[in-house]
């Protein structure tokens, strides 16, 4: 059994750039976060506990940075089954995995049960999501962006 | 085995509001945190990290949120301890748990053996806790309020 | 199977204090870290992963704090190693183990493999790594230090 942490944060994107706000797989109301993905803070926080568990890297070096990169312009849902094709190919299998969602806004319990669902789908295995503010404290508390905390088993079937 | 992962942030109460400070099952000196509950990130991250193991939702879904909720006026310990029953009557039991707390007072050192016996209890397996600062750095850092990660390791007894 | 979860954060010493910058067993380029150990917060935030899981308190109890401390001056890779003695004596083994890594530098990814390969071979498990950003938010963001989130599995082996 192998375990995994990752960790990801945003930035919300100004308001007149009308940008899309996706999260957990899914498209909220609201405006959107800055960056060349689509800012999925929890899909990306997932696949870097997936990867550490794997001892396959993290999300940069599979994905590259930058606006030219491969993972540029990728929902992290595609992101995410992606994730897992690269660790199938190399023997690793998800056993079970979970995301805590620091922000204000969206409001995740409204819709928690299809975000795990599209994020299980993904992965093949039961992925949970928990989503807590900070009670104004800090760049989450000031709505400045939202950040995730993931962990994630992993086994080896070689 | 199934994995859960836990966050939770509380803000300290003004002094003058004479609030006393719960944390990780037990109270300490000093002035308290804000809020509906008695504000334990501890086990409140656990809980989280709990549910979430589970795939059962999260401390807002379970207990609800604001001065009405069923939750509003417990103990941390308390809500843990229901927290287990619930889990209990779906045939969930915790193998293993954890939670980091951060925060600047009080420190979790001088009475880490009797906090973690107090939660260990709650939950019927080893709760550990470790305590650390942010070097005076970010909202723990400035003593604004205290923050947790907690995980945990679930087993389905079906 | 027992869980632990672990985290530490350190500030970067002012340029002219010409500290060295040690991260994840590895010496970097540019300025170090304030502090009285080498202020490695990977291998602090693993430690306490390990201790937690373990449940053989922190990095705190194990090696004190402050100037005059057991661990004062002390790499992180030796309190790593010397953990790591720590539990074998009381039956304890690492299982795996992972680090997230959060600042602006240095930029883990250029030598995560390296750094991957000395950790591991302090525990005697594998340890990954992964880095991220926080988009300029927070302390992380503002270059002011670096964070580290980690998780760790551990068998008894009484």
């Amino acid at each position: 059994m192998l375990i995994g942490q990752g960790f990801d944060a945003h930035r919300f994107a100004a308001p007149d750039t009308h940008r899309p706000l996706w999260l957990a797989g899914l498209l909220w109301d609201g405006n959107g976060i800055e960056g060349d993905s689509d800012g999925d803070v929890a899909a990306h926080a997932l696949i870097d506990a997936l990867l550490a568990a794997s001892g396959l890297g993290d999300i940069g070096s599979l994905f590259g940075v930058g606006a030219t990169a491969h993972g540029a312009g990728m929902h992290g849902v595609d992101m995410l089954r992606e994730t897992i094709e690269y660790l199938a190919a190399r023997g690793f299998v998800p056993v079970s995995a979970s995301v805590a969602i620091i922000g204000n806004r969206p409001k995740i319990g409204t819709r928690r049960d299809e975000a795990a669902r599209v994020l299980s789908e993904a992965i093949g295995c039961q992925v949970s999501l928990t989503a807590t503010t900070t009670d104004h404290m800090g760049f989450t508390g000031r709505g400045e962006g939202i950040a995730a905390i993931a962990n994630a088993l992993i086994e080896r079937r070689s």
